[in-house]
């Protein structure tokens, strides 16, 4: 049932919506998913409305990104020598009507934008606790995509 | 720095947003965090404003619950013999500006309610997957608590 992002390595995973009285369930992660990687942290980051965070890339973290609230575009770079996807740049959007959890291996470069008009949030469960070291950074230039828009 | 609810067990953990140009960060859980039971499934759940979730109660979950987004209250009501709470009942509100993780050890009777005017949406990070043959049951009004407004 997993869709694959066209980047070696990368999972798009489809998660299911519980439809409750009150208010629904939206799956996230479980141990025995695929991606899955180990439990490190879990956190949110949000995006303003056309804002982008980019460019990182984790030497020892795998992402299992999750969009529970608004829309999120996501870029990937694949820099890897000897990846099958090497120099391809690929995008996914992402949000509750297009619910996916996309986990990221290492040492591919990821970039993210808010879509929607107003709050866009995003959870990563992570395998690793948030650690500076094991992360690279260039600049949004640095590497080139059509973002279409930016603040 | 642990706040503590006044139900043996139950545990508030203040959580930090980091301030990041084009949107904030909101730690959730880390794995050497207070209160954290190992990783069995992170999962969201929303709650219509004014709609009430009561009651649950859990024989092997810990819960470890926030709310990224709206204002969500939650109930908590001990029938553990031996308990040095027992028949207590405690409520908290928790949002982004009463940012904190509220971690529910088992057997003790949970309910929530969705406090925010828009969408109000709570992320559990478990210790176990969801299993139906865990969880204990009762309608709203076999605990008496004054919920003040329903939907």
């Amino acid at each position: 049932m997993n869709d694959i992002l066209d980047i070696d390595g990368v999972l798009l995973t489809p998660l299911k919506i519980m439809d409750v009285e009150g208010g629904n369930v939206f799956h996230g992660m479980r141990s025995y998913d695929p991606g899955f990687a180990g439990f490190g942290e879990a956190y949110f980051s949000s995006v303003e409305s056309k804002a982008i965070k980019a460019w990182k890339r984790h030497h020892q973290m795998v992402l299992n990104l999750i969009v529970p609230l608004g829309s999120v575009r996501f870029v990937i770079y694949d820099t890897r020598q000897n990846s099958s996807s090497y120099g391809k740049c690929e995008d996914v959007i992402l949000s509750q009507k297009n619910y996916y959890r996309l986990t990221v291996p290492p040492m591919l470069w990821l970039g993210f934008q808010g879509m929607g008009e107003s709050a866009n949030m995003l959870l990563n469960i992570a395998n690793i606790t948030h650690s500076p070291e094991e992360v690279d950074r260039k600049e949004m230039n640095e590497i080139k995509y059509d973002w279409g828009f930016t603040k």
